[in-house]
């Protein structure tokens, strides 16, 4: 067995859900994530970790309390620990996470927009 | 100050040298780093961390001692820590290599190939 190429377009087509990030490989003890967003997501940051965004397709804003940062596909960015935060999609948009594995979607934030965590694809 | 988007073919552009990272961002204690392949690396392991490999542009292969890995545009692949492996690229390609702040190039192998470390583009 050797390791295997694995194709963002292909694990895209398996699932149709919004803000509910799948697992699609390990890296030590980080996980890469691939999500789809719409709408807009709830306020919430991670103590703990920073948190990395690739665009895949589409474009998203990341809103902070002193601004927004719009990530479009070909661009990535890192949402450091800590920093209040609140991903905007006004069009469907395809993005690929990288963080330590364990993080939830919503971090602090109380909220029943918290995604199953450690769902493979 | 808010976090920047990273736009990855216009930190691309910044360089011509194969098989020379550039580190374009840090996340925790990772670091994201650009990469141009051309023709045959060294055989090397990391035997502290898995290293991703994520095919921006063009294609290369993944050569195990059991076997070969083929990573296009759009394609990743996670060499574990500890795997014997060597990147071979027919044509030129970019690819955005993640892997703990401090991973030298070469691994383990004695090698002249070894790249100056921690150059930010």
């Amino acid at each position: 067995m050797i390791p295997e190429s694995i194709n963002l377009a292909q694990k895209l087509s398996r699932f149709d859900a919004t803000w509910a990030p799948k697992v699609i490989a390990a890296l030590n003890d980080y996980q890469l994530k691939l999500v789809k967003l719409e709408g807009e997501f709830v306020w919430h940051s991670h103590d703990e970790t920073d948190e990395l965004f690739v665009c895949l397709e589409g474009e998203f804003d990341i809103e902070f309390r002193d601004g927004t940062t719009t990530v479009k596909a070909g661009e990535l960015c890192v949402v450091p620990r800590g920093v209040e935060h609140r991903p905007v999609a006004r069009e469907r948009c395809h993005v690929l996470i990288i963080e330590p594995t364990g993080v939830v979607n919503t971090g602090d934030a109380d909220t029943d927009r918290t995604a199953p965590n450690d769902e493979w694809i």
